[in-house]
């Protein structure tokens, strides 16, 4: 009579694992999504294994559960962020992008080079080097309040950005993989195809909700406008993975053009209780994923050690060095925004195992630097951003007390 | 690189599907549950197939956003929902549950009798016929704003002891068919421990929540008293489920509990944009299974007639004997709000088959009666609703006209 029985203990423990480690990271004065993943790691496979690995697979309720809570997550944070002060800095995002793209993957694959791969396969290897995913640099911005300083600004235009890059540079190896030569028309197409998306949907969309938002309050209910910008926001991130483009593109763009209504305060009010109840299961599930047993010889440890330095390193000097307008400290910032990889490395090592490219131990190394990097931003950004205050900020503040 | 994608535009489809079918039922002034289990139907395999058996069988992700949603539109409703209300109409409701569970049993006993089954699979067939699904209803009363009438109260009691009943009542029929010889300690043993769940939770947890619950307030951020009631609504909902008992009862007795604190209005707003999510999901799975090829020929069609004719006046007699002390038109109100049966007789329906109780087609004909009895009265109910003030609310209205 009770078939929801096992599934509701597995989210009542989801959930609960995940607020017990966001306190306890809390009073470390961490990020409360480093002890997310943390609970999600010790509940994991790897450690008490409440969660197991079958729990987790893509397609089961945890795994849509959590790609849920990121697309809101990000939907979130577009709705905290106007296109106009994000053209502002569109210089400063692509540069970051550009090279933030280009750094990593050109010193992962001469890493994978040297460990013996040929060049074609260090190229793919590379690619899982390149993609940086937002929500969890997107998660501490807003944990912290800060989405409106212009270092949040630059790193989540750049995330834009960069998706579409990462985007087209796996396209590129893994024609390069399949043997095929290079067609850059068609690159060209998939390019155009992706930007045009971006700009319709981000330039357009914004301009309709500008010019007349009063269609989203159906007299049907109170929750109207939630009701029509939930159907945006999975709408657009459904359309964003048809351009190539990852799920959570689509749902920024979604809260981005959203932002621009009148009704924006109180989408924001209306969006919270569901982060609340569903960004947990993305975090938590990140961190079960992670998977210790593959790390304990002290061989994959080094490796997962290199790796994970050129992963950091290279986003930090890639991104750092776009930014480098804004002066050294935001460039630091801003690179060490763009560290994290998630899920995103994770999908790229899994497409390189299923075609042979590489084996099951750069995979595992791969999927740890991923997670290890989801893991380490949080409190090395938070730590800065609380350190460095904003210029704007401070003249701003300045401005208040004055007046 | 990108596995969401298809969940996403089934995420998508369900949730724009059940807006559209709630949009046109409001339009023709039927409750928008109507229009969203309606939806469910064309978008379901019966018609345009968006929607595949496979995408909504048990488990599946969609089936838990489903089962999620039922959970949290429980929760709120318990949230709305005091004890002292439920404790004035405690025996009414007792009366109405007891009575409501022994007519259908016995009038679809002897229906199944008539039908060739000997009398311990027809009492199999017949448990199908009693417990009723509070979901579809209680989101009726909702919507029309009236849980405070004495009729919803009453249901809502009735309920929540109708559960136990029809628990005790599958265990045994279950037990019988099994050939068992009944074992009266042991039943008695089974209803103890549910109706001590539910007096513990449901008295003990109120009397702490009025006592203090200031805890509730952890200094964490704005969503505390959120997070503890998430947890709350989710643990006992699994808990109830250990007892037997259907997993929205401690969805139920959670929010009841959490309505005690003085947090109360807080958490109604924060839960409003989860139901605005969530529900959908559940109301537009349940028209989707609902299969009518099964249904096309005449004889499954008659059949299905009159089951559903039996299933809804014994509900409405034996629900309604129990609350005549309020009056005929309270009572009809009550009788019409316990008629359906959702997903509870669907379960019992496959047990029964996956027992070899008794065959495919009154299978089929069980599971269509049940989602049958869920689209007939929400209309019946809305409508007769509005057309019977209640006298309470009749003498509330004229008081307040004098002021």
């Amino acid at each position: 009579m009770h078939h929801a029985s096992d599934i509701l203990l597995l989210l009542f423990i989801v959930f609960v694992a995940a607020q017990i480690g966001g306190e306890i990271a809390q009073r470390l004065k961490l990020p409360s999504v480093v002890g997310e993943i943390a609970a999600g790691c010790v509940i994991g496979p790897s450690l008490l294994g409440w969660v197991t690995p079958e729990q987790i697979a893509i397609g089961t309720p945890l795994d849509v559960l959590s790609e849920v809570g990121v697309v809101l997550l990000l939907f979130s944070v577009g709705l905290e962020t106007r296109l106009d002060d994000l053209k502002k800095v569109g210089r400063t995002a692509f540069m970051v992008a550009l090279i933030g793209v280009l750094v990593p993957f050109g010193m992962a694959a001469v890493w994978a080079h040297v460990e013996g791969l040929n060049w074609d396969r260090s190229m793919f290897v590379a690619a899982a080097f390149v993609a940086t995913s937002a929500g969890i640099t997107a998660r501490v911005l807003q944990e912290l309040g800060v989405l409106q300083r212009i270092e949040s600004r630059v790193i989540l235009g750049a995330a834009v950005i960069d998706d579409v890059l990462a985007m087209l540079l796996l396209g590129i190896v893994v024609s390069l993989q399949g043997g095929e030569s290079l067609n850059p028309g068609h690159l060209l197409v998939v390019l155009g195809e992706a930007l045009g998306f971006i700009a319709v949907i981000g330039w357009g969309g914004a301009r309709i909700m500008r010019w007349n938002s009063a269609w989203l309050d159906t007299p049907r209910h109170a929750q109207s406008p939630l009701l029509i910008a939930l159907a945006l926001c999975l709408g657009l991130a459904y359309v964003s993975t048809l351009f190539g483009l990852a799920a959570i593109i689509g749902a920024f763009l979604a809260g981005m053009i959203a932002s621009e209504t009148r009704q924006q305060h109180t989408l924001e009010t209306q969006t919270r209780p569901l982060l609340t109840l569903l960004v947990p299961f993305f975090f938590v599930v990140t961190g079960a994923k992670i998977d210790l047993h593959e790390l304990a010889s002290p061989d994959a440890l080094w490796m997962l050690l290199v790796v994970t330095a050129i992963a950091v390193v290279s986003k930090l000097v890639g991104g750092g060095l776009g930014a480098l307008s804004l002066g050294p400290r935001s460039a630091t910032i801003v690179g060490f925004g763009m560290v994290p990889r998630g899920e995103v490395g994770i999908v790229v090592a899994s497409l390189g195992l299923a075609a042979g490219v590489f084996d099951n131990r750069i995979y595992a190394v791969i999927v740890a630097m991923s997670l290890l990097t989801a893991m380490l931003t949080p409190p090395v950004l938070a730590g800065m951003l609380r350190r460095w205050p904003s210029p704007q900020f401070a003249a701003q503040n300045r401005n208040d007390s004055i007046q």
